[in-house]
């Protein structure tokens, strides 16, 4: 597929996730709420998440109405994640996307509550009742809701964050690194790639290899991210620069070094694309060049 | 029934919640996390909302080990917004069931956390794998997480708050106040009875009824909140007793009056109950004994 087709896939497919955002995440919530959760959510971001769930439902040739909801849901956890974790009492960041962060915006109460009904709402996104146009079986709306759960909770995400937190001005070897990173980032990428593939019928095998392709993007998705907050400027990359480093926290970079780091990228880079290689899948194309552009991208 | 013997039911449900909370808020989660989120909910609070799902899973003579997974999570979403509302920004609370708040105990960063995991976890809980012992139908998970996530966002519980937070020191006339407390508080009792009635075979009559059911005790739960925190001290309720007067907020007692407001909340005990006579039931006795437990405690 030439590069120009792919981006014209990525501009569509980020205009339908921007439209089901805006749909979904209610203008009518009350007090204000539902303006800071479209705040929080809307026109910005690289929606990485939601092209991979889209991506990986073409993989198996899936419902793309059922991955539209999935890809939101993923992206309001997202959000809701970073909305939290700018807040004063985390990172104490004012700029996310290029805006002042939420909390700057609408106060930290009211940061925190849009925070936590974005995590509701992406449970209810995932459970449309029978009469909508779309709606999913029970038993996609069962596996969905469970392997976002997953991806969002203790043993991911929140984990990671709790690891992350504790972990300021301490050593990590790379192992302990690893860890924080796959929970804390790489959890919500791969429960991205699964639910596409959930939204499809899928062998075992092919599940396996989804499941390997989603753990090594987003290790290295993260690792990209260490690198570029200490080799770009805040304007390119929408958020302050620099700021683990200021914060003295522990990344690829600190622990191993930029050649290093970077070569660990490129590694999962091929790891993940190998993984693709070992099943047949009805399209993974889109799914190899979201992998190149998570390694190749400049913010 | 003899209150005797619903009190010695009361005895061993509670246990049986404790147990279940204890076996699956994860000791095992990373960095403190496990032990700020067991914090937040264990050994402590009267688990009025796990208490309804049970009963009313008997009332559709459900399956009670289902209705022991949405009685823990109901309750995980309960204790998370108690964690949240007494952070700093919301409601700055260092008391809550007789101990020291979560962020005074853990600090602001890990109660936020801790209340992100939990919400999580809650739906974790609703969505078992196919080989635990007490798997559920996918048609139930995926109910059992939509009436819930419904519950705890925007519409409900979080939107509750928005409102509560933008009416301090507002006067609000009964109508306005009468829509905070059914998001803030009615929402989840209300969901707590819907979620056990689900774990059953249930006419469409019946659902409706178990729904004014919940609606009508989720208020008169609410009202009587207001008026306890006039005129119980704080070592009877666990909490700081006079923060809605103190903080200004609009309550039943100060918009009504206490005398107005005792007799709403009978008149909503007894629609609560009228509303179960309009169906045959398996058996609505625990229901009807919760209903006067709730308008009658003193704490």
């Amino acid at each position: 597929m030439s590069q120009a087709l792919f981006e014209s896939w990525v501009r569509d497919e980020l205009a339908r996730v921007e439209q089901a955002l805006s749909d979904w995440v209610p203008v009518e919530a009350p007090a204000g709420l539902g303006e800071a959760m479209r705040y929080g959510v809307l026109d910005g971001g690289k929606r990485l998440r939601p092209l991979l769930v889209r991506a990986a439902c073409e993989a198996v040739d899936g419902d793309l109405s059922a991955a539209l909801r999935a890809a939101v849901a993923v992206e309001l956890i997202h959000a809701y994640s970073l909305v939290h974790d700018d807040m004063p009492c985390m990172d104490n960041d004012v700029l996310r996307r290029g805006k002042p962060t939420v909390h700057v915006r609408f106060g930290e109460a009211g940061a925190m509550l849009a925070g936590d009904a974005m995590q509701a709402l992406a449970f209810e996104v995932l459970t449309p009742d029978e009469h909508a146009s779309d709606a999913m079986t029970p038993a996609l709306q069962a596996r969905l809701c469970g392997l976002l759960a997953r991806a969002a909770g203790q043993s991911g995400m929140a984990g990671g964050q709790a690891i992350d937190l504790a972990s300021i001005g301490k050593p990590l070897d790379e192992s302990s690194l690893r860890d924080m990173h796959r929970r804390k980032t790489g959890a919500l990428l791969q429960a991205s790639v699964l639910m596409g593939a959930a939204t499809g019928q899928c062998s075992a095998e092919a599940w396996q290899a989804l499941s390997a392709f989603g753990a090594a993007l987003g290790l290295a998705f993260q690792i990209v991210d260490d690198i570029l907050d200490v080799t770009q400027a805040s304007d390119k990359l929408g958020k302050t620069a620099g700021k683990d480093l200021h914060a003295n926290k522990p990344t690829y970079v600190t622990v191993l070094g930029l050649p290093e780091a970077r070569l660990r990228a490129h590694a999962l880079h091929h790891q993940a694309l190998a993984a693709l290689d070992r099943v047949g899948l009805n399209d993974a194309s889109h799914l190899r060049l979201l992998a190149d552009m998570v390694v190749d991208r400049d913010s």
